[in-house]
Protein backbone atom coordinates (compact mmCIF):
# COMPACT_ATOMS: atom_id res chain seq x y z
CA UNK A 1 0.00 0.00 0.00
CA UNK A 2 1.27 3.56 -0.41
CA UNK A 3 0.70 6.61 1.68
CA UNK A 4 0.95 10.21 0.39
CA UNK A 5 0.34 13.02 2.64
CA UNK A 6 -0.22 16.90 1.26
CA UNK A 7 -0.45 20.16 2.78
CA UNK A 8 -2.05 23.30 1.44
CA UNK A 9 -3.14 26.58 2.64
CA UNK A 10 -6.93 28.07 2.78
CA UNK A 11 -7.24 31.13 1.28
CA UNK A 12 -8.93 33.73 3.93
CA UNK A 13 -12.29 33.60 5.02
CA UNK A 14 -12.71 30.21 3.00
CA UNK A 15 -12.40 27.64 5.95
CA UNK A 16 -16.23 27.89 6.72
CA UNK A 17 -16.82 27.28 2.27
CA UNK A 18 -14.12 24.49 2.53
CA UNK A 19 -15.79 22.14 5.06
CA UNK A 20 -18.65 22.78 3.81
CA UNK A 21 -17.75 21.50 0.35
CA UNK A 22 -16.71 18.39 1.31
CA UNK A 23 -19.31 17.96 3.92
CA UNK A 24 -21.72 18.03 0.76
CA UNK A 25 -19.22 16.30 -1.56
CA UNK A 26 -21.37 14.46 -4.40
CA UNK A 27 -21.98 10.56 -3.53
CA UNK A 28 -20.59 9.65 -6.88
CA UNK A 29 -17.50 11.50 -6.40
CA UNK A 30 -16.72 9.65 -3.61
CA UNK A 31 -17.34 6.56 -5.48
CA UNK A 32 -15.22 7.33 -8.68
CA UNK A 33 -11.96 8.23 -6.23
CA UNK A 34 -12.47 4.66 -4.81
CA UNK A 35 -12.87 2.87 -8.08
CA UNK A 36 -9.63 4.97 -9.39
CA UNK A 37 -8.02 3.00 -6.78
CA UNK A 38 -8.20 5.74 -3.75
CA UNK A 39 -8.41 3.19 -0.65
CA UNK A 40 -8.58 5.69 2.55
CA UNK A 41 -8.39 10.09 2.16
CA UNK A 42 -9.17 11.92 5.44
CA UNK A 43 -8.62 15.68 5.37
CA UNK A 44 -7.19 17.64 8.94
CA UNK A 45 -7.57 20.74 9.12
CA UNK A 46 -6.49 23.53 11.67
CA UNK A 47 -7.20 27.36 10.78
CA UNK A 48 -6.12 27.70 6.95
CA UNK A 49 -3.76 24.64 7.24
CA UNK A 50 -4.55 21.75 5.38
CA UNK A 51 -3.80 18.20 5.55
CA UNK A 52 -4.31 15.51 3.24
CA UNK A 53 -3.55 11.87 4.08
CA UNK A 54 -4.14 9.37 1.53
CA UNK A 55 -3.63 5.56 0.91
CA UNK A 56 -3.93 3.79 -2.13
CA UNK A 57 -2.06 1.05 -4.20
CA UNK A 58 -0.40 2.90 -6.84
CA UNK A 59 -1.11 6.53 -6.62
CA UNK A 60 -0.04 7.37 -10.61
CA UNK A 61 -2.59 4.77 -11.29
CA UNK A 62 -5.00 6.86 -9.43
CA UNK A 63 -4.26 10.53 -10.79
CA UNK A 64 -3.80 8.70 -14.50
CA UNK A 65 -7.48 7.64 -13.78
CA UNK A 66 -9.05 10.69 -12.36
CA UNK A 67 -6.94 12.87 -15.07
CA UNK A 68 -9.73 12.73 -17.99
CA UNK A 69 -12.91 12.94 -15.11
CA UNK A 70 -15.40 15.91 -15.32
CA UNK A 71 -16.43 15.35 -12.61
CA UNK A 72 -13.12 15.31 -10.84
CA UNK A 73 -12.47 18.79 -13.19
CA UNK A 74 -15.66 20.52 -11.69
CA UNK A 75 -14.76 19.91 -8.01
CA UNK A 76 -11.33 20.91 -9.15
CA UNK A 77 -13.02 23.97 -10.04
CA UNK A 78 -15.17 24.15 -6.99
CA UNK A 79 -12.42 23.70 -4.52
CA UNK A 80 -9.07 25.31 -6.11
CA UNK A 81 -9.92 29.20 -5.83
CA UNK A 82 -10.23 28.18 -2.11
CA UNK A 83 -6.36 27.21 -1.81
CA UNK A 84 -3.88 29.54 -1.78
CA UNK A 85 -2.09 28.89 -4.71
CA UNK A 86 -4.41 26.85 -6.36
CA UNK A 87 -3.58 23.42 -5.02
CA UNK A 88 -2.08 21.13 -2.47
CA UNK A 89 1.68 20.39 -2.35
CA UNK A 90 3.07 17.25 -1.58
CA UNK A 91 4.99 16.29 1.60
CA UNK A 92 8.13 14.12 2.18
CA UNK A 93 7.75 11.38 4.06
CA UNK A 94 10.51 11.42 6.85
CA UNK A 95 10.02 8.79 9.69
CA UNK A 96 7.43 5.48 9.96
CA UNK A 97 7.45 3.99 13.00
CA UNK A 98 9.56 0.34 12.38
CA UNK B 1 -8.95 2.12 15.10
CA UNK B 2 -8.33 5.85 16.26
CA UNK B 3 -6.47 8.36 13.84
CA UNK B 4 -5.23 11.44 15.18
CA UNK B 5 -3.16 14.05 13.30
CA UNK B 6 -1.31 16.27 14.63
CA UNK B 7 1.42 19.48 13.29
CA UNK B 8 4.44 21.27 14.27
CA UNK B 9 6.27 24.05 13.41
CA UNK B 10 10.14 23.57 13.10
CA UNK B 11 12.20 26.51 14.66
CA UNK B 12 14.24 27.97 12.07
CA UNK B 13 17.79 25.40 11.14
CA UNK B 14 16.43 22.32 12.92
CA UNK B 15 15.02 21.09 9.73
CA UNK B 16 18.45 18.42 9.26
CA UNK B 17 18.37 17.96 13.37
CA UNK B 18 14.57 16.58 12.94
CA UNK B 19 14.95 14.08 10.53
CA UNK B 20 18.24 13.05 11.58
CA UNK B 21 17.02 12.43 15.41
CA UNK B 22 14.34 10.32 14.14
CA UNK B 23 16.33 8.39 11.69
CA UNK B 24 18.73 7.64 14.91
CA UNK B 25 15.32 7.13 17.11
CA UNK B 26 16.53 4.06 19.64
CA UNK B 27 14.80 1.01 18.63
CA UNK B 28 13.88 0.55 22.45
CA UNK B 29 11.37 3.60 21.74
CA UNK B 30 10.11 2.28 18.72
CA UNK B 31 9.23 -0.80 20.94
CA UNK B 32 7.73 1.61 24.13
CA UNK B 33 5.70 3.18 21.27
CA UNK B 34 4.30 -0.32 19.56
CA UNK B 35 3.96 -1.47 23.53
CA UNK B 36 1.53 1.57 24.53
CA UNK B 37 -0.61 0.61 21.88
CA UNK B 38 0.70 2.89 18.81
CA UNK B 39 0.07 0.97 15.66
CA UNK B 40 1.30 3.52 12.98
CA UNK B 41 3.34 6.63 13.35
CA UNK B 42 4.07 8.57 10.38
CA UNK B 43 5.72 12.01 9.87
CA UNK B 44 5.96 14.14 6.98
CA UNK B 45 7.65 17.25 6.52
CA UNK B 46 7.94 20.06 3.86
CA UNK B 47 10.47 22.97 5.09
CA UNK B 48 9.59 23.66 8.39
CA UNK B 49 6.11 22.07 8.12
CA UNK B 50 5.43 18.67 10.15
CA UNK B 51 2.53 16.57 9.99
CA UNK B 52 1.88 13.55 12.51
CA UNK B 53 -0.41 10.72 11.22
CA UNK B 54 -0.68 8.17 14.13
CA UNK B 55 -3.16 5.27 14.28
CA UNK B 56 -3.82 3.26 17.57
CA UNK B 57 -6.43 1.52 19.59
CA UNK B 58 -6.88 4.07 22.23
CA UNK B 59 -5.27 7.40 22.09
CA UNK B 60 -5.87 8.14 26.05
CA UNK B 61 -4.60 4.89 26.30
CA UNK B 62 -1.37 5.62 24.68
CA UNK B 63 -0.81 8.48 26.22
CA UNK B 64 -1.23 7.47 29.86
CA UNK B 65 1.33 4.81 29.37
CA UNK B 66 3.95 7.19 27.97
CA UNK B 67 3.18 9.83 30.63
CA UNK B 68 5.88 7.90 33.27
CA UNK B 69 8.34 6.50 30.07
CA UNK B 70 11.67 7.72 31.41
CA UNK B 71 12.58 6.74 27.89
CA UNK B 72 9.56 8.98 26.72
CA UNK B 73 10.96 12.07 28.83
CA UNK B 74 14.36 12.03 27.35
CA UNK B 75 13.01 11.84 23.61
CA UNK B 76 10.72 14.82 24.18
CA UNK B 77 13.42 16.85 25.89
CA UNK B 78 15.43 16.15 22.98
CA UNK B 79 12.84 17.04 20.38
CA UNK B 80 11.18 19.97 21.94
CA UNK B 81 13.43 22.37 21.56
CA UNK B 82 13.32 21.96 17.69
CA UNK B 83 9.51 22.87 17.63
CA UNK B 84 8.09 25.83 18.03
CA UNK B 85 6.33 26.40 20.76
CA UNK B 86 7.76 23.02 21.75
CA UNK B 87 5.00 20.92 21.12
CA UNK B 88 2.79 19.70 18.18
CA UNK B 89 -0.66 20.87 17.48
CA UNK B 90 -3.90 18.47 17.02
CA UNK B 91 -5.68 18.16 13.93
CA UNK B 92 -9.29 18.52 13.82
CA UNK B 93 -10.53 15.66 11.20
CA UNK B 94 -12.80 17.65 8.74
CA UNK B 95 -13.36 14.94 6.43
CA UNK B 96 -13.30 11.51 5.54
CA UNK B 97 -13.84 9.17 1.81
CA UNK B 98 -17.19 7.34 2.79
Amino acid sequence: MQRRAFWARLNPGCQDEYIEAHRNMPRELGMLYRKAGIQDLHIYQHGELLFLYLECEDVDAVMASLENSSMEREWQKLISPMLDGGDSRALTAIFQLP
